[in-house]
């Protein structure tokens, strides 16, 4: 390609509500263009990207056994409905058509790959299978601020795979899983993309994502040093480091604070630290049940872990009247203390260990000081983890502290066991001609968010560093001679390389300084340049984008090196 | 593709409300699944058509410098407003998101791809450009019922192009009038697909369509039968045929007709040929001058053709007041006579060369009868043609007899000119540091409609007959034996042809028939049979799909053949 004749050029200005070094970069070198707040064009440059990593990931689900599909974005409403998502997904993009007709812009596509799989589908003979398709997604998000991290409308190459029973789908999951890590160290981020253990929503206790590192993610995973074993923050397990004290146990009372709000302010008003205060709050379980958990006042309470040990589907802040029924007292005094029988209490371990702590005093208005288990209230049989995980924290099998990272997530795997195969029909009969629910499993990849995360993870302050085989183009040619014989050598040196396959972009822009041509190369970040001048004298000057060193080749010895 | 791993199979049953062609064959043969109407998942066979008809457009598109890129589908409000088509785009899509933004879900791109244009065009040296996609368009299609042919979600590839003056313009669309002739012939339908003239919208009088030529399709065109000129209904130049009379003129006068509705109905009271009927119509254009345009009575007026004659940018029709005012009657009875000499008469060459015709007496209720030219009004300096072509009409200038066809759009070409620049500030400094608008075109395909195209003129009763170039796979390997050594031979077979690079579909399922397997083949529709069965004695059936002859051939020597 002639740069000259290149439909984007590179530029100096973008707008300035674009904070995130992804779209910063890749909008100044010309690989992308931003619509609006979530959407962005691919240019020439950027397609040809994103194509690459979409080849990468095509082959690798080609591999085991995925076949690519093409599925309508525009979906009714009835199939969302189905499921329970026309309501229950937050982001979904609804509109409304000719006749009243209402259709979901799909986030995701289970609500069609499930009912088209019953078309075909009827046996066990039919099973397994597994269909994929690159397709743009469309989610309102209500931040959409990271460039290609987060889009309102964005790439996504989603596989649906299904099987017989469990077995199999556990098998297919970690084919998948493998082929996962084949992309990533194909894409240049496999040293920096960990499989991270996540919540797995209604259907299946864990899901995995895949996280990439990065000083600018959105996420944050925390990791054991030395197994790289990582967790989602929302699910690691954690036990908080000690909290050392020294002191004999004092006289417990009950303090009138009226209208202090938040642990902090606590901790200050009653002059201790903020460990010593403790955190109760009432849920109530898909049974009705009222649950007490308990943490130490700087943790939050982790839902996913309560529901988990206290065997809840689904969990509520109990409502304002229960809490006074209960406890009597308004809401924020609760305490783990005297409260009713029918109440189940959770305490996390961050509460054990202490010495004269805080709690509610159940009473309006007061917090009971200087409380000590086995003398004012019993030690509970067991101390659970049910607290939200913090830096410091420390992994309860190993005692190991957490890494904790920023990070990106670039892909997910999911087993969706039979939510959706419930939900439209899709059965088949087994050996025995029994009917049962197909099994499902579903494997997501953002190609254009794994574009954004490479160029987050690979880069410098001149520009773009791709990995070479995702990399627009190999070969950056840049002539930066006005004498006409060397322009014919260059132009010379073009035809050859592109005749013998290799994809060069070549800088032969008359109007520009070789400062501005070399400044451009490095922002668009080819991974090797070649420079040609007057001072080169026929030769080339071949660096790579990733080093600093020069060196001066013969174009005839070059050529056929590579 | 082993088909007993084919995530499809051919199916007997189909929606009811499926009429198209089309969509009959592509859903039983397993290439396409109906989501809803107008909206429909490609399978993997179908993906595979789909893909190589995408490459055929893009090798074509990239031969006239296009540079692909991909742009968003959900697109801000902001831009449709611009161009004033929030509101005027009859089939947008919009929705709201969260924030109370609103977007357009893009049915066409030039409100994203010109102020694009502005971020990289500054000086005549950046001109011309030319940019493309391939992308899916929503449309809210009031009827959408045959299949691929008109989709609310469908595929198109869409190319704008950028230049400094018309005449570059017009020498690229040229150059894109053959690319896409090309194009046409590459995928087999060259010999059946017509440029058409077609009217050009607001900003250029003319455009072109290509139609294919179809039992079923949903446009008609007009097209003389030497010269394969071909017009869109809408803009094709007529003539009448002659009406024969043969009788003295008689004595005019008003007969009082009241209530009757439609000249059918008329010429029935009246007892008189509705070619003896006339149509006057009375219109108002941009400058509020009222207009009356005369058709004989079996035609309708063409507001295209008469906007032109007439001058007028816009046409709408007079109001009921207007006509009272100026006839002197109630709407339906303006005659061409005597009306106020302010109102420029148009009359169509269709209501020349009449005797005795009837026309409407400008007074409520009352239709003229036996009305001559030169007797009772002046014949006019001149008749136009005016009308709307019907069967039957001869092409002016040649006075040859059109053939009336029906067709599939499956392409067009627009000459922008300044509209979308204008609207958007895309200007240029031309050499003399004047700044000028840039001229636009564009130039579109629809890949899943010339998909249901080809399958509507080229299948027969037993299913589809693809062309080879864009087939799912060239060969069906079909093994019709359960003996275990012939098996083996077939796999064998297999094995060869697809490590000696070539598309093999191989029908290896078990529990088919070799009835089934054969009307499976013949319903799917791959070029090439090769057939092995028990009595083909190591040899193989070749069959083409498009001939009836079979020939048994030895494999060794066919497969070193092609």
């Amino acid at each position: 390609m002639r740069q000259s004749k290149l439909f984007t050029k590179t530029r100096k200005q973008f707008a300035k509500d674009e904070a995130s070094i992804n779209a910063r970069l890749l909008i100044r070198a010309g690989y992308i263009d931003k619509l609006m707040a979530g959407a962005y064009t691919y240019l020439p440059l950027g397609l040809r990207v994103l194509r690459k990593i979409e080849q990468v990931i095509r082959q690798n689900m080609n591999k085991i056994g995925g076949q690519e599909i093409f599925m309508p974005a525009l979906q009714p409403k009835e199939n969302w409905q189905a499921t329970g998502r026309w309501r229950g997904f937050d982001v979904l993009f609804r509109l409304k058509g000719n006749g009243g007709r209402e259709y979901a812009l799909g986030p995701t596509h289970e609500e069609v790959v499930t009912p088209l799989a019953s078309q075909f589908v009827f046996s066990y003979k039919d099973l397994p299978q597994a269909v994929y398709q690159f397709q743009d997604k469309f989610r309102d998000e209500p931040r959409a601020k990271s460039g290609l991290l987060r889009g309102r409308e964005f790439r996504m190459k989603d596989l649906y795979s299904f099987h017989t029973d469990e077995k199999d789908l556990d098998v297919y999951y970690n084919k998948a899983a493998k082929a996962y890590e084949d992309i990533w160290h194909q894409l240049g981020i496999g040293n920096k993309t960990f499989k991270t253990l996540a919540a797995g929503g209604t259907f299946s206790k864990y899901s995995h994502e895949y996280q990439t590192i990065c000083q600018h993610g959105e996420d944050v995973v925390f990791q054991l040093p030395n197994s790289f074993q990582t967790y989602n923050r929302e699910i690691a397990p954690c036990r908080a480091p000690k909290f050392e004290q020294n002191e004999e146990e004092k006289e417990k009372k009950d303090i009138l604070g009226k209208g202090i709000i938040g642990v902090k302010e606590l901790a200050e008003f009653l002059n201790i630290p903020v460990e010593k205060t403790t955190k109760t709050i009432l849920f109530q379980n898909e049974k009705k049940q009222i649950i007490a958990a308990a943490v130490r006042g700087d943790y939050d309470i982790n839902e996913f872990k309560l529901r988990d040990v206290s065997g809840s589907e689904q969990l509520e802040l109990a409502s304002e009247e229960a809490v006074r029924q209960l406890t009597g007292a308004e809401l924020g005094y609760a305490g783990i203390i005297d409260l009713p029988k029918q109440i189940q209490i959770f305490m996390d371990d961050s509460i054990a260990d202490r010495v004269n702590f805080e709690i509610g005093a159940n009473r309006t208005n007061y917090h009971t000081i200087n409380v000590n288990f086995g003398r004012d209230l019993p030690l509970p049989e067991k101390f659970y983890d049910i607290k939200l995980a913090k830096p410091g924290d420390l992994h309860p099998d190993s005692g190991q502290k957490y890494k904790v990272l920023k990070s990106i997530e670039v892909g997910n795997i999911f087993k969706l066991k039979t939510k959706y195969s419930d939900a439209f029909s899709l059965n088949y009969q087994d050996k025995d001609g029994k009917i049962k629910p197909v099994q499902m499993g579903c494997y997501g990849i953002g190609p254009g968010r794994v574009m954004g995360s490479i160029v987050e993870v690979s880069h410098d302050d001149k520009g773009i560093i791709w990995p070479e085989n995702i990399a627009p183009y190999k070969y950056h040619l840049i002539n930066l001679s006005k004498d006409d014989k060397v322009t014919a050598q260059v132009e010379n040196m073009y035809k050859q390389l592109t005749k013998t396959g290799h994809e060069v972009l070549y800088d032969d822009r008359d109007s520009q300084s070789p400062g501005e041509k070399l400044k451009d190369a490095d922002l668009i970040g080819i991974p090797y340049r070649l420079v040609v001048s007057d001072k080169t004298s026929g030769q080339i000057e071949l660096k790579a984008r990733n080093k600093t060193k020069t060196e001066l080749v013969n174009f005839k010895k070059f050529i056929s090196s590579i």
